[in-house]
């Protein structure tokens, strides 16, 4: 061929990476290190302030030891892995599971979630998925060529002068019924739910479960705070052999062992969902780390031996109500967490100076940026704002929200609440 | 809508992941469980049968006593991974590295080089490779919807009755040439080359770099074994400033460090590529893993210091001199690796009994798969049949040989030997 059919732009990237808008963590951790406070209280993102148990972090070290625990491990996971998994998940799910063929390790549940899209979505096909949403959901779905519909919860009506239990974020089923068509192929769950902290009821997953089976759909069930629920928890996989049959459970040794830099994740579910996910994550990462698989084995074998499981829902408990002390002094109201490790509280009585000199890039989004940006560069507290989470046409109903990650050492919580009392002067009542 | 319009097949999985042909790696584990001879020895895949060295391991357990290890690591890798590497690779490549924005780390090479391709391939796009390829990267640019063009690489004619140097399997350039067109986005390289143990010589990366710039392509170097050279050894990126703007070069500490499991691999290159490929991994897997993140910053930090590149390159060199006697001895001619830690073994001189009882999944691939099935049934000593990285049509070239990997203790490379023995009475000369 001649030089003269060379591309004009070869360096040109792909659609799928090539967008610019500056996503939610950059512009917070910016406006953390330019803070005149420093150094911030950071509850923006939920990684943990603290080390994962002792017996975790001692079998981690043991695998360093050992020559197969830092070479490749099977790309389904290591076996180790998928019995501790199959055995604490049988207890769970309430049904004997095969580790072989009903259990599969991923690098982070985020992969997982990546590996089952790769595994049953098709150009065209779509995904439901609950506003607010974990944000890489949106490329996860979109990098296999699916669409998104989106269903949004519903919080109280008077969220902003009360505080409530995250229970009252309700899902409006006629609205969900009518977004599912032909082309719908998966549902996709998060229970305990981040940010919002709701645990769906038996009940709503019931009505969800009917609905995915009217329609033939599969679920996708994000489960990776299912240690920490403060109201009982029902994973959707366990209320009937049929919707067993069409649900993959996602699951987080890193969320359950506070080690979110592990990346040891991992999906239960049939084995005609599960075979599949297994393929697409062996094409995506061949796969996952052996010595922090090997100790996760270890801390889910352990674990309930050693009360971790309630000590860590207690302890989780008290965070929560440790933190939200400072709102009930400032008469913030917060949504109520059942489950997980965040707190969403309603800043709508926050009054911003007018002339506040917010950069451009925060000027034009919804007012929760604002509110993050202030509270980073005024008090040094650091929190995520939620309609990230959100398509710009549902975005207004969590504007007036900030997510605190409560997932801290007391000190820390301590130190936020004392910084965040100094709000009480932009506080219109 | 009605329950009419529900798919007939729920669970029909992505054409992606639905492919049946049993993979190499399967068959070759299934027929070690099952062979006679107990346990076998594997060289097969490329696993490490040995620990990383001590600085690594104890950097590891240090990291695991740090908070911030054990948490997220931002996106495009740990600070101190990235300045390590920015300092090694600062001094191999001949220029001076921005940490910043010329480093990004990703989980594995494998997910490397996937990020590389959905940074930059849209479907329609294509990519040339050369065969044998590493079998990964079929799925891997397939999945943003590539197209693999494929150049054979071409053995000496010679080969089933010379030993031969791997530099004499050679690159045809006209064909080469021949298969660009407007649609090539990308071509990729492999040195020192897996399973072929060749390192291009600078004259061959002068041409093909030549043929990048003449038709504007992106150049993706999988350099993984770049430490591992017994003759002089080139990253095409360093041929010129105009090449480096195009190349992204692709590293891994676990083939570094002797740690296939810690999945940390790089990439390497000049901003405008290195950004996409990082906004691709986030996408992917948001994050690689933390505590091996940072014991690969110091392991980098020390390796020079330590004497532990020379170390590893003699100790390499060495095992492959160990074991191939064997292959002189039986007058089985071989390809002599210029790098990495594979050789192979031409077995053209082995008569297999006509009426050996091969499975059906192995009797219909090509002569190579009867021949690592009959090893591994016969003396107990697996190995890696080369056509499963040709595509059918060119797969002929490769039907005589096996891929060993030499990786592993020399009592083991010295129990292999005593077992090959074993093949002298189907030799024929």
């Amino acid at each position: 061929m001649s030089a003269t059919t060379a591309r004009a732009d070869p360096f040109k990237p792909a659609a799928r990476v090539a967008g610019q808008r500056q996503d939610v963590w950059s512009i917070v951790n910016e406006a953390a290190a330019a803070s005149p406070v420093q150094p911030i209280v950071n509850m923006g993102q939920g990684f943990f302030g603290y080390n994962p148990p002792k017996f975790a972090l001692d079998a981690a070290k043991e695998a360093l030891d050992k020559v197969d625990c830092n070479q490749y491990s099977p790309t389904k996971g290591r076996p180790r892995l998928k019995k501790a998994l199959a055995n604490a998940y049988s207890k769970s799910l309430g049904r004997e599971l095969d580790p072989e063929t009903e259990v599969s390790i991923t690098t982070g549940a985020n992969e997982g979630m990546l590996s089952a899209f790769m595994a049953f979505i098709e150009p065209g096909d779509e995904v439901i998925i609950f506003e607010p949403f974990f944000d890489q959901y949106i490329s996860n779905i979109e990098m296999p060529g699916g669409t998104i519909r989106y269903v949004p919860l519903h919080p109280p009506k008077d969220g902003a002068t009360r505080t409530s239990s995250a229970a009252e974020w309700k899902v409006d089923f006629d609205q969900l019924e009518q977004t599912i068509n032909s082309k719908t192929k998966m549902i996709v769950l998060n229970t305990p739910h981040n940010p919002v902290g709701k645990v769906f009821s038996r009940e709503e997953l019931e009505r969800i479960g009917a609905l995915a089976t009217k329609h033939n759909l599969i679920i996708l069930s994000d489960e990776v705070y299912d240690r920490l629920f403060y109201v009982p928890f029902t994973s959707i996989a366990t209320l009937s052999p049929e919707l067993y049959e069409r649900t993959l459970t996602v699951g987080s040794a890193g969320k359950a062992f506070y080690a979110t830099g592990w990346r040891v994740g991992y999906l239960i579910g049939p084995p005609h969902l599960v075979k599949y996910v297994a393929a697409a994550h062996t094409r995506i990462c061949y796969s996952s780390v052996s010595p922090l698989q090997e100790a996760s084995a270890v801390a889910f074998e352990k674990a309930e031996g050693e009360g971790f499981w309630e000590q860590s829902r207690d302890e989780m408990r008290g965070k929560v109500d440790l933190f939200c002390k400072v709102f009930d002094e400032l008469n913030i109201p917060y949504s109520d967490p059942e489950g997980g490790y965040f707190v969403l509280a309603n800043m709508a009585s926050v009054k911003l100076p007018e002339d506040y000199p917010f950069p451009p890039h925060v000027a034009n989004r919804p007012r929760d940026f604002k509110l993050a940006w202030f509270l980073i560069k005024e008090v040094g507290v650091a929190a995520i704002p939620p309609t990230e989470f959100y398509t710009d046409k549902n975005a207004h109903i969590a504007e007036d929200y900030l997510r605190f990650a409560v997932c801290k050492n007391d000190d820390v919580l301590e130190t936020a609440k004392e910084r965040l009392r100094g709000l009480k002067k932009y506080i219109t009542q």
